[in-house]
């Protein structure tokens, strides 16, 4: 099937999605749940050959990304039977106006449409999305790393197999495509796509977003800033910094930068345990637009909050930053002008996260500026519509005086 | 001063923008309503020079469109005192969550950032979305067309002064550019601006969106249906077409094309007032994805409400369709299944507009899928950002399991 008749049909397969109830969507979770389950071997054992055409080519970390163990398929099964108790995402009534006697305004919940996955290694994240998008009403067109293929098409099958028993669902919700030319074709095909949904490296995201017109939800850059204060607490300075540092160096919301008020008196103890605590420090680093990754950490001595706040919005990718501080003042300061998704106060950068803001979900992380920023839950697979019941009412009227808007709220 | 300097500029001039109390927006707003009145002469003398340049350049309705007139500059004046009224959008807390004991969660409504406004004619716009985008903290690149450039140049050179006199009212929040350069230079800059807003022909709407990676707020087409169902009331459908047609055919929300299912008895008798309407019929049209901006309305019977919904999906801009029954049932399928901004039950398409909605000003209407969709009010000019703030709370308690989320709203 060429690729534009494979987004026509999920673009059909979205107004089918219309229909369905919220009970058909959540039979439709847990029969993909079960089957999993049930197919787990052959998942396996897919992923197997997947690794040994790995082994020698890929870099350690994508190997374990790659790698589907009993546990990473114990917690992809509990994650979709999770969203099965997530709240209905999709005819919520966001507002509700009379606005004149008979003519009612409803703005609705609704899904986005069409979702455009491009994802690498990591097969879980099929099953992720795809859970995610059938609860909010949206389809999938997935497209996955080579290094995955053959996991990615053994759960894609399940996932297929388990949505065909289940009554009322409609057909072309979640669907897969596998070359580079066709992932050309979905970053061009505006007509049928309504979002693109990267989950990969920086390189990856970075690429996508230089490639396409379509909304991108997502992040390329996670470059971290901790902002210690002149009169910032010492312990509390170094757990935060350590926690955000080490507690998983490769993620996005890991600190990068660390920035220190010249007259914060105990730096020079704070870099030392610092270093105990396994970090490397560098005073000059080639840029300070770089997410280290590891446990490198960049830092540098600030003349005052402004120079921090500026720093930071010159150099950082607007994801998390944090300022240590007992000064309620600076810390409000900083929260207000430090342009990012995430603004904490004596808290681990660690914490941007949809699971930890408690949305039971996680698209991923977005630092766009409009639709979605910072941790994305379901909600951010959703957009509204307008809904305007009258009867019989025209413009003319209003126009020319014969009648009045009243504009109460219902 | 070059481009990059000018949207840098803006984007420092945000970040100042983020200390602006509500009162010094609505006083900035206030000044430069008194400035416009007091200048309003000056405007006008620039108007004519214009409108002289243009005479026998432009079409007539562009005519129209760049002529100001004391009506509009009175309703201009008007329109921004009104924006001071409205409630301030930014600050506002969307939620606020426990996370745990002493870790709280807050997302906040914030400013979008820089905004890229490109319009044709109508030199009211400046003052306009200058006066939103203060109200939301948001700064402004303006760039109109050539043919009102001393129009623009004058009114913008009169807010600027009225800026300078607010205390504390920072520079560099409404600026302007004049070149096509300029305009590349724009659409090029997602370093610096954030989100790019249309106002114009459908030709300029479709350049831009074809030519930026930024987003984009608007609507190219305004392609609106009316299906009129088999047990419509005939004298309901007949007010609602000729008012959804002839009461401003040039709108966005003007109906384009009537579909009839083919058990509508009075197909006839209705098609005979619409032509006493001064409606021009066309039943072969070259293509039904046209938008005819004057009383051209094509029409087509259709099958059934399947037919009438899938035309719409296919042929239609997302805008603003309505169906005329007098079938509840059929009424919700429509709603739900017509994937436009706008789906209307019993009422003129005309009433897509931020005022008609009650949202006190609106920015534009936009057919996109993200953000924002229909009418846009202030709100679609915000974002938010969280702040979270502990007391040195790490991840790695929460990790290995000594410290447990709770999740409580508050």
């Amino acid at each position: 099937m060429d690729f534009e008749q494979i987004a026509q049909n999920a673009k059909t397969a979205c107004l089918d999605m219309a229909e369905v109830t919220t009970d058909v969507k959540n039979n439709a979770l847990l029969a993909i749940a079960d089957e999993l389950e049930k197919h787990a071997k052959e998942i396996f054992e897919a992923n197997k050959i997947d690794l040994e055409q790995a082994r020698d080519i890929v870099s350690p970390s994508v190997f374990n990304r790659l790698k589907l163990d009993e546990n990473k398929m114990r917690d992809m099964i509990q994650g979709i039977r999770d969203v099965v108790n997530l709240p209905e995402p999709i005819g919520k009534t966001l507002l509700a106006r009379q606005l004149d006697d008979g003519l009612n305004l409803y703005k609705i919940s609704c899904p986005i449409g069409v979702l455009g996955i491009i994802f690498e290694a990591r097969p879980d994240v099929i099953a992720q999305i795809s859970s995610l998008a059938i609860k909010s009403s949206n389809t999938v067109i997935l497209k996955g790393g080579k290094e995955s293929i053959n996991t990615n098409k053994t759960i894609l099958s399940v996932i297929n197999n388990a949505l065909e028993q289940v009554k009322d669902f409609p057909k072309n919700v979640v669907q897969q495509v596998f070359t580079h030319e066709e992932v050309a074709e979905m970053l061009e095909c505006d007509k049928y796509i309504d979002l693109i949904i990267p989950r990969g490296s920086n390189k990856l995201v970075k690429y996508i977003k230089e490639n396409t017109k379509i909304p991108v939800l997502g992040h390329a850059d996670g470059i971290c800033h901790i902002f210690l204060d002149k009169n910032a607490d010492f312990e509390k300075a170094k757990n935060i910094i350590i926690d955000s540092k080490t507690q998983y160096p490769s993620a996005c919301n890991a600190v990068e930068t660390l920035l220190i008020h010249k007259n914060f008196e105990q730096t020079e103890e704070l870099l030392k345990s610092l270093e105990n605590a396994g970090i490397t420090l560098i005073s000059n680093p080639e840029t300070w637009a770089f997410e280290h990754g590891d446990k490198t950490l960049a830092y540098k001595i600030v003349e005052n909050i402004e120079e921090a706040i500026t720093h930071i919005n010159t150099y950082g990718s607007g994801h998390t930053d944090c300022i240590i501080t007992e000064d309620e003042e600076n810390a409000e300061k900083f929260m207000q002008k430090v342009d990012s998704a995430g603004v904490y106060h004596n808290v681990s950068t660690r914490f941007a996260d949809g699971f930890r803001y408690g949305f039971g979900a996680e698209v991923g992380i977005s630092t766009n500026k409009t639709h979605a920023r910072g941790p994305v839950g379901l909600e951010g697979l959703t957009i509204y519509k307008y809904k305007l019941i009258g009867n019989g009412h025209i413009v003319k009227d209003y126009v020319e005086g014969k009648k009045q808007f009243n504009h109460k709220d219902l």
